[in-house]
């Protein structure tokens, strides 16, 4: 089959890290007799630099006209540090997630074996955890209303949610719980946030649908401790955009590195696939960025296409990257393979 | 000296654990002379029930009337499930919080040598952590306009925050800090929200005031990651409210549990003692909550009246609870002494 594939590569280590994805999507095309055509286009700070705006107008038409969107990373320090600037990389991600509708974040959490001892949690409190997080990505305090005055002496930011933004992705949470173990936990913070308790007014009114699915509620900080203490108590958590974000970046630490970590970003029509870690500006250049995520998030592509049998041989040939300890530094301080050869390793298995 | 403490036990277990820490207080006062003259009042759900007001004016009175506040714990999962009740207890804590103007809330955190193991998180990675949480407590989502249209379709939470409000906290962290490692690190989300960047512009200023402490600026997913990975590293975490509200609860991890984290609400001349921990409503009136955070919020009263040497007697006490493990059953799950063992235990020692 054929498949036009955006690689918005991005800042940072996005660019090293998206190349390996590439070589593994390059290797089941030869295995299993696809055609990927790749088309790159600029996003982020890189975006800035070249045209002015972290989503030049191409990119957005790119994205638009092709089956699926492989992104790598996107920020940059500078721009954190600099208050008088007023065009920001991360505004490239938020249009591009906005203008392609994509509602619907999805985060799996499971460690794998060989890795338990990586983790800065014990073997016994994270083994058999295996959660998945969807993240609202299109609504909340990302995209409401920012306001500061002349002065610069006050700001504010508007959260805001309706029922329908709430029960779409509520819907795809139950679907997906049908599947696993029956459970979705919401967490909110809905004994302070208006937003919260529609949240929970609506998920319960979905929940009615999905009769077999058991739903619970946690408020955020509870769920912060909740997520170190019991983990394996998870199934599907649903949340909406800032919580999950932050929930979703905590949670890497029981699979013992966030450069494990992929999500899928769906729409009703587009996808999106990107490596829950940042742009790693450090690592930059330095072959040292792990690009399992990235290689992650273009199997979950692979499933989106209907491709599951493609798929497993991604998650397969990553899994033997890790028995095999072909792993980067984070996960084994004393490695000698850097992001290039890990990304070979996988290839050359596939 | 003669000190008057208003005392609000509130909800769920919050009865129980502030009657230890007013025999500890009563303990400390017999000891070393002073008279401490308690006086209750109603708070949360149970002053709903009773009065229909969850901050009934003769609470809010007394509290304006006397040397610090005592509390215990707020909140009924009752309200959180009814979307229709209007009144809830929550708010009763939060407009005692803003009316008292106790804008800087500190949360220790120190795991105990003994309890080392029992925390989820390994051994190494806790060991020697060392930091204290400055959480904003009269700012931000808490406080904003909130609203709902009349279909109850649409919700909204405003975040606002001032200079001021800014300012003044963050002159509390780093002074904070120069008594301690020197360092201040700022949580936030500057890559999204414009509050958070005006966090940033506000501290940096703050900070040129304080020249020997370092400051670095965290984003609120990162640093949730960081507080598990490599918790060593942080001295002083400066924080709005959601944020650090967040970060503290998961931060109890460290110690093993949240029912040892205490916390002091300051403003420019009232205070208010509470744990961290909720209602835990389930334990009410088992006997089997864990005072130790209730008698540590009674221990930085008395600091907060100048009372060193009488603080260090309670930590002590509380040390040694837990080195000859009289604790309850979160800390040792075949534990046979209860809240009122611990209390007595604590109380007798002193
Ligand atoms: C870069 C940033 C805007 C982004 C977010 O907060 O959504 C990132 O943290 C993520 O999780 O994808
Ligand atoms: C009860 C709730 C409103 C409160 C808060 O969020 O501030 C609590 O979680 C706390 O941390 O004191």
């Amino acid at each position: 089959m054929e498949f036009k594939i955006a690689v918005l590569a991005g800042d940072g280590i996005g660019p090293e890290v998206v190349l390996q994805a590439k070589k593994a999507l390059q290797a089941i095309a030869s295995v299993y007799e696809h055609d990927f055509i790749f088309e790159e286009a600029l996003i982020g700070a890189t975006a800035i630099e070249r045209t002015g705006n972290p989503l030049p107008q191409q990119t957005l038409n790119l994205c638009l006209n092709t089956d699926a969107v492989l992104l790598g990373a996107i920020g940059d320090a500078k721009y954190n540090d600099n208050f008088d600037v007023k065009v920001r990389p991360e505004q490239g991600l938020l249009k591009l997630r906005k203008e392609l509708g994509l509602f619907t974040n999805i985060r799996p959490i499971k460690p794998y074996r060989p890795l338990l001892n990586a983790s800065p949690l014990k073997r016994e409190i994270i083994q058999d955890t295996n959660f998945i997080i969807y993240r609202e990505l299109t609504g909340g305090v990302y995209f409401g209303e920012k306001t500061t005055n002349e002065a610069g002496t006050y700001a504010s930011d508007l959260c805001e949610y309706s029922e329908n933004e709430i029960a779409r992705i509520a819907h795809l949470a139950f679907q997906a719980a049908q599947k696993r173990k029956n459970k979705v936990t919401v967490v909110d913070k809905a004994n302070v946030l208006e937003t919260s308790r529609l949240w929970r007014k609506v998920v319960k009114e979905v929940g009615l649908s999905y009769p077999s699915v058991a739903l619970d509620f946690l408020f955020v900080d509870n769920a912060a401790m909740q997520l170190i203490i019991n983990p394996k108590k998870f199934d599907i958590i649903l949340s909406e955009n800032l919580f999950g974000d932050i929930l979703s970046d905590e949670a890497s630490v029981i699979t013992g590195s966030i450069g494990l970590l992929a999500s899928a970003s769906l729409g009703d029509k587009k996808a999106l696939f990107e490596p829950i870690h940042g742009t790693y500006s450090r690592a930059k250049g330095k072959n040292k960025a792990n690009p399992i995520a990235s290689v992650l998030s273009a199997a979950m592509m692979l499933e989106f296409f209907g491709l599951q049998t493609e798929a497993d041989k991604v998650y397969e040939a990553v899994e033997k990257s890790i028995e095999y300890q072909v792993v980067t530094s984070d996960l084994k301080p004393d490695s000698n393979f850097g992001t290039n050869e890990v990304g070979d390793f996988i290839s050359n298995y596939i």
